[in-house]
């Protein structure tokens, strides 16, 4: 299977799709992580909805906290009719914890198993890894768990969206003492930046096992129909930082400044 | 539901309507965070007020330091006459524990649902939710107990303010183990910054589900009457680090022309 | 009682009463804080000076640390009779516990209760709030102990000053778990800053409940008279860091004309 | 034996082996280091590739976490055929953990050299390092084992790249408390950095013992052939930040002519 | 007693007692910091040997490490002839333990205060303070035992030079949980800063009790004949962080440029 | 004995003896601390080749790591043949752990005296100091064993070269607890930083008892013939912090001229 091959599942965002080269790679697993508000929830939802709605690839929803209600909720502020998907067999959304969940996935014919066969679901929302973090105290072991978990959607067919919570508004988390994105096939970041008195939005893909894909950072908004991924930001240095400066002024500038 | 459709409780701050596209979503829960002297009582009260004052909507106020009579105090500096809207049944303020408040909503019929009942009360001040990190020490635990908390408050019908207390003067808090922001429907910030040798504030929505809000970031003051929200800061970048410097540069390099 | 009703208590420093917008609220608490050096127990021994020695209005200091006679020798560097004060009955210097002192608020007719009527008693300065941290290592638990202290000393009538040592000489300290700004009704930080190769020191008040106060960084120094209140920071941006700069470069950017 | 003399072996990457000043000498172990998708594995699988369908020079693998069958599939989006080398007997993937590991290469004639004779292996990759941190929570018992297993390594006679995770996506990990560096014979950085709005990808190498090398600080892709090392970054200071800013300040100073 | 009026001692630096305003308050206790290699040590043996040798003001040194021959070497190197000035009852080096020393001054008629007594010491350099921390792990007992381990020399009259170790080379030390500078009457701070590609020693003075000083930050370099206090940093900003950046740059500059 | 008379040790790298104004001084113990890859192990392995093949100063190395045999390999990439010197009894290279090292210092007639005294020993390197750190962790208890062994390599006669490691490869490490540079005479510091698109090195003297030192940074190399250090940086600033600016901004600002 050369690169170029590889099957490819559309997020229902064109430009997320652009900067994927396609997509994300048919059975992979990708995380996304985001700080609150920079819309997660609402790009892992666009992923499913696209799936079961347009593409005719019904998907799961595993929810360790938020209620199915508070889904059908948030979907239908974005025009997607969860309740609907869910009576044409097209979606599950399943609230369960992270315990059952994985005991459920080593066991022989799981009721996850089941359910995808059921549906024949193609994708899987993950909202959100961070409480697989309520397992365990030890990293290494968090992480052989969340690496036999994903094993387990993989063995499933599923393409997998995984949300990871980042609670830094600006740059990175002070103290990372695991990083659960050796473990996926994608990272997609999702940040803040703050930009002529305002508060932007970007997105960058950092990883994307077996294919190429866009490195420049791109301004995304969250609108009435959902994640729309903009043009790049040009003349901006520092964006992952939270506090990017202009170029112009920049090079210029940085030569007689100083980086503290 | 669409988004334009969603029912809007105003803040009874005018200038905070317009950033949140016509009030907070009737049903929802916002965080209000901020340092000490940002002002977050005196926005919760305003809310509060407002709803009970002019908006027929009665309100509680869940205090788990402060007494009562400090509210009426604190109130009655700005005009708002707390006492009266006792008498009147427009509003109570309740000196409570967050043991209480938790036991108390786990219960049917419950105390704080039949007073919400018998007030027809529809907004809560909570002050502040960092009491509650005094029930565990466990992020992940003390996630759910807040999650149920705000849970139980809108089964009563509330749309809710909780304030949370921000130890950091200028910039984020260095160790941020667990985000109470990510279950909560919306995020106000309050900040401190520096500027021109005075200590300005300066308010910004980082999220708001189910609706649009201004990504701008505001000025706003401590008067007589309340907050007031002011205009955005023009011409500053790295106000959320609480120390903007002039973009004006720019307008300088242009001038003198790049050779590169 | 409006804003302006409100009774003012004068610290004795006409600059620092300036921004108050007249003093302290009578019956309020307010937080002083600094790193060594800074001047907390100048600008404390000044007030309760001028409120024996000036406005009859008695005063008390609880010491947990430095014995009484330190006190007579410091305050006499500034002019000030702390001895003759206690003859003629308008101030004690008592040397206690925090142990001791919460015990005693917390009896009927306590000694400090006692003593402060005897003398009728209208200030009261403690040195420092940061021997209290010796009581308990938790925060929630040290939080309401302080509370409660301030919530006796009001009791008495007293008008308090309360101050907080912080150890960071320069910024803000790195680690800052609970903040007992949340619980005082004011809040006025001493921080030193570097300028023009010498270490000046600044002043500012963040918080003051119940009252609107200047809101700029003001150059401040301790004479022979205690401490004195100057001039506004002119030109300087990033103060509260410690390590500010000159604005003047937009001056220069206009001299070289702006096309923009 | 003059350094000129050492023997070489090449990495299969034509720019980086310029940089090592021919390639890896013969028989040392080098660490290489790198955050999530900067391609740490790739250029390791290249490296074993390049032995042993180009080189005559038969490889192992080593994998704490990831399955074999992962390893194919990866190896061959870029072309790299590894079951065919496996059958050829020139790879071996071999799946263990750190415990296995370091009780065979203790124990006389054990799994890894039998297999490394069989083969005739002469390069292993260690899949990762970082997987050894489990063993013991003790940063010098965790030097000594590593010092202890690349020794064996060694003993076998194979020239070995070492994988290590570094969590932290720009700039230097926060908490480094002991460094494996200390303890190889290279050490090669691989980061990201920002640049004009997109994410870049550097490669330096920070010590070779026994051997110069290139100082510089060099650009690379993931290309679908593996990866390629490209051209020094020009104009550039503060890469290893992740975050440089452009040099070109003193051209631009130069031609307004400088007086000194 | 007026400030004017205090007596003071020579601290036998020209420089440092011009910026003292004529040398130490007699009996007074002052901090002396910095990092290794500073010249701690030089300053403080500088302080006794001017007292001894040429105040008729005998002294004693108390070191909890160095052994006394070391400090008669190291007093060699700058002149001075400790051994002599032994002989002629005009210095004690004596090596002890903080435990020791702090039961001693808890005894009538102890030890150090016979000593003191014989010798009519004037003087005491504690080479160091950092070695009391090995006392107690609690920064609150820990800071009671130096208050009473000043008290406790105050009380035999003696004018006090305590040195404290810091292990930041540039800039503050990063966890400062608890400040001795708190209950000392002077701190007098030494650090390293980097100008021009060399590294330069600057001194200054941040508190000194009863009296003025001066608030300039001054050049120091260690001669032959001890430390000599050179002129104040002109036009350099940032020293204390360690880096100082041109204040013609600077001013210029910031503007434009962005503080991390 | 005066400065200028002590006898002088040649570390056998003629830049850097001229940095020292001579050499270390005899008997003295220095420091050498850098990051993996900066040359420590080199630059003392040159200070003992130099001493036993050239200045007929006979040396041991103790190492608590490496084994013998690597460091005749390192050693002969230079053409140091240290086989050769063991050979001829000029040099032993001991392998021990610092456990039995402590035990035999404070033993009468202990294994190190007696090797020493029979090759006529004047130099010692030690690889590394930080290995000592595995005997306790008690920061105050380590530094007395350090200490103590540092005394005990010096009634042997011997001048000593200490290696340290330091984990953070820009700038300072992070958490400095304790500082063993206050119980050597010496200390110099190995730094990386970067410069124009490339990994420099640079070395500088911070600390050098009873002697007179150059301050400036130098950039050094690591040569087949070993360390060579070089000239000055010019025009750079912040170089300590591993991230340099040019500091050519001056001159700029001069031919513009300031109007203020």
């Amino acid at each position: 299977m050369s690169v170029s091959a590889a099957a490819r599942v559309s997020t229902g965002i064109a430009g997320l799709d652009d900067m994927l080269h396609g997509g994300l790679l048919a059975g992979s697993a990708v995380l996304v992580e985001g700080a609150p508000g920079t819309g997660k929830s609402t790009l892992g939802m666009q992923f499913i909805n696209y799936g079961a709605a347009q593409a005719n690839e019904p998907g799961l929803i595993l929810t360790f906290e938020t209620f199915p209600r508070q889904y059908y909720r948030d979907a239908s502020n974005f025009g997607w009719d969860f309740r609907a998907l869910e009576d044409a067999n097209k979606l599950r959304v399943i609230m369960t914890s992270p315990e059952v969940t994985r005991a459920d996935l080593r066991s022989v014919n799981g009721h996850l198993e089941s359910m995808a066969a059921q549906l024949q679901a193609k994708r899987v929302l993950v909202d959100s890894l961070s409480h697989f973090e309520r397992l365990t105290n030890d990293p290494v072991e968090l992480r052989q768990i969340v690496y036999e978990f994903i094993n387990g959607l993989k063995r499933m067919g599923l393409t997998a969206m995984l949300i990871r919570e980042n609670s830094a508004l600006l740059g990175e988390a002070p103290n990372v003492e695991e990083d659960l994105a050796f473990v996926t096939d994608g990272y997609i970041l999702l940040r803040y930046l703050e930009l002529a008195g305002a508060v932007r939005r970007a997105l960058l893909v950092l990883k994307l096992r077996g294919s190429d894909h866009a490195k420049d950072i791109r301004q995304y908004e969250i609108t009435p129909r959902g994640v729309e991924v903009r043009a790049k930001f040009e003349g901006q240095q520092g964006i992952m930082s939270g506090n990017p400066v202009s170029t112009s002024a920049e090079a210029f500038v940085q030569a007689f400044g100083r980086k503290k």
